[in-house]
């Protein structure tokens, strides 16, 4: 069994600000699917897609739109937007861990770090000179905050993250395990074959409310700064290149590519596997879907896309050579049909 | 001189219980290919792009398949499967490092964890509350093992790995430096233009057997866990979102990404950069090749691609232009030659 | 203020042994871009795409090339190729940081390493037997550098970097925090639907001067060694697999993948997201743009490329139902045209 809190639904509905029918008093142990939902679960319902589901679900109680209340006879929180709720209502079913509080005595932190109240340092993590941590800094174990970098305000930093020097992160940050922050941009001069390193003097400039994901890497600025505006969510394994600008509230998924100096709108969302070519600039309110390659820039808001999407192997193979016949075939084409 | 372990042939073909032809008493002293194979080497041969190199090798014994015994004149070990047997051979030829066994004096291993006979742990690694590490673990260094993890008999832990809170791995697991294991995955909910997060109440999941490549990442599930079946191999640089699942057996090569809960059969083979968007099915037997984008379920076994295949850029700029007028002008050759 | 040096011009000048026109003892504290240059900073012009910017300088000075010097009224630093000039200039203009020296006493060096003169390792890192540390060589916090490891002259490696054992490293390189090196090639042969693992016997062999940017994993050879070439820039979150060999000043840009065994030569450019398959061969001065899959040996120097370009997903979504058609759609249309 886990160590999960329990409520009553009643008291839920007064955390989540949300009307309640049905009986206050019911159990609620955790939150899970309609389809998985048992007797002491909250579910929730946002999509006509799981409409059986809804029906035939044994949750304790649903979180659903108050206009489609009647769509299920039993327990309910009514809302006007019920992903919303669920997402509020996650955060009170975490389990709770002892992860422990206050600097770990294997740490290592510089005497000139500027330590807020309840930060946290775990592990073996070493902070270096300079380095500034606001109040409720929470920072894992086995990192590197480099010097003079500063952390805003309640920001959590998962184990094993690389913070380079100088480096600064607003509020309420989560950064997960293996993110590289600040490391050198990949800049060379070339001569006579040779490439010549182009020192990195730049940082990185997070706003607040950031999320980066697992093995992330943002890279410093040449001579400016990298930028990533507030609110910006990253996946995991996203490469930022230097002097890449992130517009606030955008989103970028798993394993994209931004190339240096690349500028990226604001409320924009960027898809998997995406690549954005150096110095383009895309404008807000821009899609772009999976594994797309933005080879030019976007000055338009809008969905965009690449690839030529999937086919069996055998069939493709035969088009893809094709397709290296397109122009010739559409010249000779007009041949024919010339205006 | 690498102290590599040094037999004669007799002895190699009995640990692979294999038939030996020719000298028994031969000195092996490594292993290499056909081409590069020395005086105390053993070869194999199992492709016949190779058999020139057959032809002339130095190899003081060569791993072939018994029907084709005849092509080499030399001692050899006879197999159904060479490279089956070159497979088993391989681990008789790893150099011995003294790793060392046992507790690092630095690590922290908290007094709630469970630890069987024969556990090692490295230097600076940190194993949270209520961990379990069965008989035979070895955990490398400066790793983070969270809180209520439990790994199975005999996995191999590499250095800098981190494995979040109440993860499940299997038997024999093999995962590499960089790797993170449940990490949060990447849920928000949308309103008035910011993103409020998911908390991610899931786990990771994953069976016996199992490889994981340097730097992957395989996030814990959003309600639901993540869960990756037995024997499944997974290269470097990987991303498996939330509440994926990967059938027995499958492999996923290098960089590629699969988003959130999708499903992917058993005995797939996923090459490498290919990405496989969220609520995809993929049936069992299906090949994907690289650096394909599976933006649709895959419902019947087989071989599958996406992309135009590699051109001259000069040509490929003139293809790409018309690419992008295919659809008008199918619609006007229609015109032309209606049916 | 940041603590960077000053400089007056004529002392720039003899350090970058360029010729001055101007105010010798104007000073520079500062390097920057033309629109951002201040009045004590020094910037550069090399791209006419920044002539207006050159124009309305405030730039205490600009490098610029000795041709075009009269495009510029003010101090300047003459010299036959700016952009190497800045690339030089620019380590003028690095922060002093105090990363400190020798060994951190947390840090565990096995007995029998060797460390040349001016080595410095960092808070808790481990260093393996029979690790050979040459003069010069820097290694941050948190790193594991395993067993007979040979790392040369002058090299710096970052914090939590992983090498693994009896990898070779040669002088003055560069390495990125989160690298991994050495970790075993994907290796495995398959018999009644189970992968054996295949044991990765080879190694890592990195020339001199090579940087390689965070997150990057470079595995280790089968049976040969993967090789490095002298003056190879690795970005980040680039993956090579087990014994691919890439030539001298050859470039790779994050996030590109280089199949096992596959050979790239000297003074290639493999731009951003390429993926190369396993067992091709490039040949010298081959250039891949953006995303491209390399699914066959290029044998001419050239520039190479594959995708359909950008476009707006409605129409986007039109012309690959007309990709799929067109192996089809040719055949009709030669029987209308048949020569």
């Amino acid at each position: 069994m886990k160590n999960l809190p329990t409520y009553d639904l009643a008291s839920l509905a007064e955390l989540l600000q949300v009307e309640l029918q049905g009986d206050p008093a019911i159990r609620i142990s955790g939150l899970a699917t309609l389809a998985k939902a048992g007797q002491e679960d909250l579910s929730f319902y946002h999509n006509p897609l799981y409409f059986q589901n809804l029906q035939v679900s044994k949750a304790a109680a649903v979180i659903i739109s108050s206009v489609e209340a009647d769509k299920f006879a039993g327990n309910k929180l009514l809302t006007d937007d019920p992903y919303l709720c669920y997402a509020k209502a996650s955060h009170y079913f975490k389990k709770h861990r002892d992860t422990g509080t206050g600097i770990a005595p294997t740490a290592k932190v510089h005497s000139s770090a500027k330590l807020g109240k309840d930060v946290s340092i775990g592990h073996g993590t070493l902070i270096e000179q300079d380095v500034t941590l606001a109040d409720g800094v929470s920072i894992g174990a086995n990192c590197c905050i480099g010097q003079g970098t500063i952390i805003g305000e309640g920001s959590q930093i998962d184990n094993l993250v690389t913070i380079a020097h100088e480096v600064s992160i607003g509020k309420r940050a989560t950064i997960y395990a293996g993110v590289v922050i600040g490391s050198d941009g990949f800049g060379f001069a070339r001569a006579k074959g040779v490439y010549h390193k182009i020192a990195q003097l730049g940082s990185v400039n997070i706003g607040d409310d950031v999320e980066i994901g697992a093995n992330t890497c943002i890279d410093r600025g040449a001579l400016d700064d990298t930028v990533i505006g507030n609110g910006v969510k990253i996946d995991n394994q996203v490469q930022i290149a230097h002097n890449v600008q992130v517009g606030d509230n955008t989103v970028i998924c798993g394993c994209s590519a931004v190339a240096g100096s690349a500028t990226i709108g604001r409320n924009c969302v960027i898809a998997g596997g995406v690549g954005i070519i150096n110095h383009v600039e895309i404008v807000d309110n821009v899609t772009v879907t999976a594994m797309s390659l933005v080879n030019q820039s976007i000055r338009k808001a809008g969905s965009y896309s690449s690839g030529t999407g999937l086919s069996e192997t055998h069939e493709w193979k035969k088009n893809i050579v094709r397709f290296r016949q397109l122009d010739s075939m559409t010249k000779t084409l007009k041949k024919y049909f010339s205006k």
